[in-house]
């Protein structure tokens, strides 16, 4: 709370993303400026919105991840006491600059310094990036437990099993089990797949997202990188995470405890109630979201993964099971698979197989123990992709 | 705790039903006689069943409810340093006697008293009894708060919503699902149940069980005093508490919040983890019962209940908007209706239109404000359930 005022403070790093503007919504939902005070917000290409929230929240501190937009993004804020940044530097200090919670929904890499900068600090965070957690693991792990502050995810999946976990009770927790929609190849054989392009995966059936989103839904890669993400938040061992293919995506998570019971988190696929969760725990907040309705869901579906048509879930397991910079490796060459795939350059199956060299070829880097050595992995995993995915071209 | 030995004090009120053999069953698990002091155990007419399991679990005060059966059971418990008795006096002891713990499993409103016992002197009460919910409410609730000690309940449906419940977090919660497997007539019409015989009635597709359960099952009554009972023990209002139909039984109950979240609890159908949850809460302890497959259980249904074929439900909400003492109404004319149609004196669907019509022409009793008004409420409601049924033979 800023001293005085009983506002909480807090920053949303990654304002203008699906995120970003739920988290508006949700800090709309319960008082807007009346409750909180937005210490800093940051977006990239968008500096129409960037600017727009950055008035409409009263935000202190307006930062634009690209350089080459500071001017415009002054311009719109001219007139405003709004303090304007932009670049690399500037999205650090938008994480730096104090504050008691923060969304960090910066996409990719580029997330993790300010992220990191914002838990050092002690700040709590909600936590949005997937790298934080895929590439730099147990170093961002223990920056947070150095800051001292909470880490609360905000993916449907893993607020999920946050919600269904009870204080005091890890030495009874047998086992996470990650829902799955299957994505739109669910029951797709591995021929069909072998031929699908950019407009056929991107057509999911339960929420409405990005191409990356949706493309990594269809692959089930998304599914597995949140096997490695869990296994960090949470402590487990690898044999503890399953995951299960549940099409209606209305159970969001599960978890699993030595006396045999499950405890589970359902809901409308609404990721206001996650971040709404996230921004007021422990205390649950009333939000104008949607009710599950029992009667109108009728079924709920479960099957088994197969490992076979979606390969993705195979590596998570080699990765989680090798540690080290796997997870680093995975998402860098996955990424780059993933452009490839989009510029029709590879297959959407040639995205696991390129994947699975790369990480093979790295495997035996020990776990980084600097965010370089990270940043360095996630380069050189980059790298070895883009060489495969060339050498492929050669030899077609 | 017991002074010197750190072991937990236990007593096993109802210790020969389907509840009593899995407490003791769980007890094994969690270590026996090393682990737990068992302190009394008390049973009903199956003598042999309750000295065997007093010699087992080195039970220091063996009753049975039955005055007749003293001699009986003192010849089984010869030469044992097992003390013995008999009758409802005996049974209160077997309540009041220090321990730390009740299981509190005694059928019928024979379980009011020893429950309360142990209840006013501030032992944890891990209830399965429903009279002391259903009949008594407001002042059995106010029993335990005044002695003390905690009330875990452990019918599966209540332990799921316990489960499900956050600390400090009453605010927050919206609503309650129970959920009901609907019973083997879940899709018959209302014309068929007419016709309904106890044989049809027993078949119910998911628990084994009792005949008395098994018939609550297929007309609903159960869920119907479940409703009852959930509104005392979570202290919800009447518009809070829904029931949705289930067929398979997986989820056992669920809460919703403000937040748009619904925790559930799920699992296989074994009281023992609800009973273990009841005996180590708030840890968790690690039984050997089968746990949930996903993949194996392939779906989940749900259909809303209805209130035409299964007036039961209806009746409850009446019961909840009335308060005062018709939850022991309605529990006594149904238990009278019952036993007249297991006589076949009245058809299936005249337990409910009996029900009522007890219900209605004690509508304005007050609450009752002691144990002795709720037993005279109890009876007056049976004496005119049976009027009403003598009535209908002489008119039929």
């Amino acid at each position: 709370m800023m001293a005085g005022t009983g506002k909480r403070r807090i920053s949303i790093l990654g304002s203008t993303g699906s995120i970003g503007v739920n988290t508006l919504d949700v800090v709309d939902q319960l008082g807007g400026r009346e409750a909180f005070d937005v210490v800093a917000i940051t977006g990239n290409a968008n500096i129409a919105l960037l600017a727009e929230q950055a008035k409409a929240c009263g935000a202190r501190l307006a930062v634009t991840a690209d350089d080459a937009q500071y001017s415009a993004l002054k311009d719109a804020l001219a007139g405003s006491d709004i303090e304007v940044a932009a670049g690399r530097d500037a999205l650090i200090e938008a994480g730096a600059r104090d504050s008691d919670w923060v969304m960090a929904a910066i996409v990719g890499t580029a997330g993790l310094a300010p992220t990191l900068a914002a838990a050092q600090r002690g700040a709590d965070i909600a936590l949005a990036n997937k790298e934080c957690l895929v590439s730099a693991g147990e170093l961002f792990i223990n920056a947070v437990a150095e800051g001292g502050g909470r880490l609360i995810p905000v993916d449907s999946e893993h607020s999920a099993i946050f919600q269904s976990l009870e204080d005091d009770q890890h030495h009874a927790v047998e086992r996470i089990v990650l829902t799955a929609s299957g994505g739109p190849f669910r029951t797709w054989t591995r021929e069909a797949m072998a031929g699908v392009t950019v407009e056929t995966a991107r057509a999911h059936p339960n929420w409405s997202m990005g191409l990356k989103i949706s493309i990594g839904s269809a692959s089930m890669f998304n599914k597995a990188l949140e096997m490695i993400e869990a296994k960090h938040l949470f402590d487990l061992k690898p044999d503890q995470i399953e995951v299960i293919v549940h099409p209606q995506s209305v159970i969001h998570s599960m978890v699993g405890y030595t006396d045999g019971s499950v405890l589970a988190q359902l809901g409308c696929p609404d990721m206001r109630t996650a971040i709404g969760y996230a921004l007021t725990y422990p205390n649950r907040p009333k939000l104008n979201v949607e009710r599950l309705d029992f009667a109108k869901l009728a079924r709920l579906d479960f099957e088994a993964p197969d490992e076979v048509r979606f390969p993705a879930l195979r590596l998570a397991r080699t990765a989680l099971e090798r540690g080290g910079i796997q997870g680093a490796a995975m998402n860098a060459a996955e990424e780059t698979s993933f452009h490839a795939f989009c510029a029709g350059r590879i297959g959407f199956l040639n995205m696991a197989d390129i994947t699975e060299q790369v990480m093979d070829s790295m495997a035996d880097y020990g776990a980084a123990t600097t965010m370089d050595e990270v940043f360095a992995a996630d380069a050189e995993a980059r790298r070895r992709a883009g060489e495969i995915i060339a050498k492929n071209e050669m030899a077609a």
